[in-house]
C-alpha cells in the first residue's frame, strides 16, 4: 500500500507546485477539493466529478456522524465504496462545525459536549473520538479536533483555545489510525500574526503528514486573512503539504496559491451555483438578472465544462432556475467546480512555467472588470 | 427533410411492432416517452436520456406557454435546440392540463379562458392558439386541442365533450405546421366503449397521422381502462401510431401494448423516484423503508441501469434520500427510466420473436410476487 507523501517540484517566488500521492491516487498541488458534506458533492456524481478532473473531495466528519453515521459507512466498506469515489477523500474534524454550528452544551479539556443538529439528542466529540470516526469512515487524510474560536473572539480566548488545540492535537496523533491514512495538524491563532506564528511551532512540534491554518474566511476583513497567509504561510515546513480551510472566493485561491498553499476547499462553488451564483472569468454571473432572459449565449464562451460546452444557453439555464428545475442544480454545479478546478490547473501550469506573477495579475485583471454586482445568498 | 411516417414490424396476437421516422431519429414501437414538462425531464440531462436509449420525450404545451413561452422557445431556435436534445419531441395540446389544473374562467365551443396557474392572469386557448404555440415549439409530433372531461363525468357529459373536441379536431387539422410537424387526434368517449368506437370513426374521418386515446387513467378503475383497450385500439387504422396518453404503471403498459398501443407518456418513472418508489422486477421498492437501511445491495442486482452498475447501494440511496441530497434524484430517475425503456424494449424484442404472450405471463408473475406494499405519494 502507497504511503502517503508529498513532493515539492517547482516553486515560483512563494508559489509552489507539488504532487500528493495517496492509495486513492495523486493529486497534483496547487488543487481545490470539492466539499461533499453528507457523502455527496451536493448536485453532481462521481462521474462528473471525474469528468471534471477531480483528484480528491472533502466529507464531514461532523455531519456523516450524524448521518448515515459513521458505523454504517465502514460496514458498507468505508466512505470511498460507499459513495462510489474512486479518488482521495479529505475528511475534517467536525471542530469548526461543533463550535460554528451546534448547540453546545459544555466544553472542557477533555473534550465537547452538544446536541444533535438534526433532532437535538446529546452528542460527545473528543479527540479519540474524533479521530476514531475518521478511522472508520477511512478517508485519506484525516484531520485533528481543534476548537476553532468565533471570528471576533479577543486575545485571551484566542490563546485559550491555541492551547486546547494543541493538547488535542498531541492526543489526536496518538490515535492509531489505518495504514493508508495521514493526518494533518490545523495551526490557529486568528488574525494574530505572532500567536499563528507560536501555534504553528507547537503543531510542527507534534510531527504531522501536513499543516492546515484553520479559523480563516470565518468573517475578519479579506485584509487581515491575506496579512496572516504573508506571515504565516511561507513559514509552514516547506516538505508537507499546506491546506487552507473552507477557502475561499477565486481572488482568495490566489492569494493562498500565491503565498504557498497548495491545498483549498469551500462550498462557495456548489453553494453559489444552487443560489444562481456562476462564475466566469469576467466575474459572478447571476443568472436570475433579466438581461439573460433571452440570451442564447452559453455561461462563458471561453469555458470548456460539460454545460457550456454542450450549448446550454444562458436563457435556459434561467428558465430551469426559476422553474425550480433540478436539472439545472447538476448543470451550474459542474460548471463552476470547473472554474474553481479549471483556476488550481492553470495556477500549477503557471507555476510550473515560471509565469505565476503574470497569470494571477491577468486573472484578477479580467476577473474584477465585470460591472454586474455580485448577488449575496 | 425526412416527412413523419409509421411503418408496422410484425404483430403478435395484437402487440405491434413498428418504427416512427422523425427528423430527429427513427424510433423503435412500443415506446415510452419521458416526460419534460417545462422542457426538462425531471432531475436528468439530455446526457442521460441519450445513455437511456431514449428515442422521444414529451414537452408539455399548457405549462411552456407559461414559461419559458413559446416566443422565447422559437427565438432560441426551437425545443430541441434550447434544451440540447437530439432526439425526437412530442407536445400534448395542453387539454388535458386546462380541465384539470387551471382555472377555468369560461367554456364554449370558441375556446377557454382560464387563469396563469403560476401567476392568475387570464390565458385564452383555441384549437388555432394551441396548434400555434405547438408550431412555435417545433415537436415533432402535435396534438389536437381536446376537452377531456373529468373522470366521473356522466354520459350526456362525455358526448358534449366529444363533439367539441371532433370540431376543434377538425379546426387543428386546418392549421399550417411546420414540415417536419406530424398531427395526431385524440379519441375521447371516457370508459364507454360505444361512445369510443363512435368518436374514433370522426376523428379517423380527418385524417391524421397518428390517433391517441385520451381520457384514460384519468381516475377509471383499471377494469375500465383495460375493457376500453380490448374494445377500441385494434380498431384504430393499422397503419397510423396509436398513443395511450398519459398511462401508466408497467402493468398498464402491458395491457396496452398487448392490446396494440405504440406509444405512452407517463410521470411515473420520474415522479416515483423523486418520492422515493423504485421500479424493480419484483415489483416497487421503498427506498425509505428501514429494512434498507444498511443493504450493500442495488436497487435490483439484475438492472444494467447506470445507477445500478455504478453501484450504489440501497443504503446509500436511502441515506441520500433521508438527508435530501440531490444526487438521489438523478440516480433513482435514471434508474426508474431505465425500469421503463427497458420494459417496451424487451416488449418490442419478444413481438418480433413471437413470444409476447410469454414474455407478459413473466413480467407479471415476477412484478406481482413482492410483498412490499407500494407507498403512496
Amino acid at each position: 500500500m502507497t504511503r502517503f507523501s508529498f513532493s515539492l517540484q517547482s516553486t515560483d517566488g512563494r508559489a509552489r507546485a507539488g504532487e500528493i500521492t495517496t492509495t486513492h491516487g495523486v493529486i497534483p498541488t496547487p488543487i481545490f477539493m470539492p466539499v461533499g458534506t453528507y457523502g455527496s458533492v451536493k448536485a453532481v456524481g462521481p462521474d462528473d466529478l471525474l469528468a471534471l478532473g477531480a483528484k480528491i473531495i472533502l466529507g464531514n466528519t461532523f455531519h456523516l456522524h450524524e448521518r448515515p453515521t459513521e458505523a454504517l459507512v465502514e460496514q458498507l466498506g468505508g466512505l470511498h465504496e460507499m459513495i462510489r469515489w474512486p479518488g482521495a477523500i479529505l475528511t475534517d474534524s467536525g471542530g469548526f462545525q461543533v463550535f460554528s454550528l451546534a448547540k453546545l452544551a459544555k466544553i472542557n479539556d477533555e473534550g465537547v459536549a452538544f446536541q444533535s443538529p438534526i433532532d437535538g439528542s446529546p452528542r460527545y466529540f473528543s479527540p479519540e473520538i474524533v479521530m476514531e470516526i475518521q478511522r472508520r469512515l477511512g478517508s485519506d487524510i484525516c484531520m485533528v479536533f481543534d476548537q476553532c474560536p468565533p471570528g471576533q473572539a479577543d486575545r485571551e480566548a484566542v490563546k485559550k483555545a491555541m492551547e486546547r488545540t494543541t493538547a488535542w492535537a498531541r492526543r489526536c496523533r496518538d490515535v492509531q489510525m489505518k495504514p493508508h491514512q495521514a493526518v494533518f495538524g490545523i495551526v490557529q491563532g486568528q488574525i494574530h500574526e505572532d500567536l499563528r506564528l507560536a501555534h504553528l511551532e507547537e503543531i510542527v512540534a507534534l510531527d504531522f503528514d501536513g499543516y492546515a491554518l484553520g479559523g480563516l474566511s470565518v468573517g475578519e476583513p479579506i485584509e487581515d486573512m491575506v496579512r496572516i497567509l504573508r506571515a504565516v504561510t511561507h513559514q509552514m515546513p516547506a516538505t508537507k503539504p499546506r491546506y487552507l480551510m473552507g477557502v475561499g472566493t477565486p481572488l482568495d485561491l490566489l492569494h493562498g496559491i500565491e503565498n504557498g498553499i497548495d491545498m483549498f476547499d469551500c462550498v462557495m462553488p456548489t453553494r453559489n451555483a444552487r443560489n444562481g451564483q456562476l462564475f466566469t472569468s469576467d466575474g459572478v454571473l447571476v443568472i436570475r438578472n433579466a438581461k439573460h432572459k433571452d440570451s442564447p449565449e452559453p455561461i462563458d464562451p471561453d469555458c470548456p465544462c460539460s454545460t457550456c460546452r454542450a450549448g446550454f444557453s444562458r436563457a435556459y439555464l434561467r428558465h430551469l432556475f426559476v422553474a425550480g428545475e433540478l436539472l439545472y442544480f447538476r448543470l451550474a454545479s459542474v460548471h463552476n467546480l470547473h472554474f474553481y478546478l479549471d483556476l488550481v490547473t492553470h495556477a500549477r501550469a503557471a507555476i510550473l512555467d515560471g509565469s505565476f506573477d503574470a497569470f494571477a495579475a491577468a486573472f484578477r485583471a479580467r476577473y474584477r472588470q465585470r460591472k454586474e454586482p455580485e448577488a449575496t445568498s
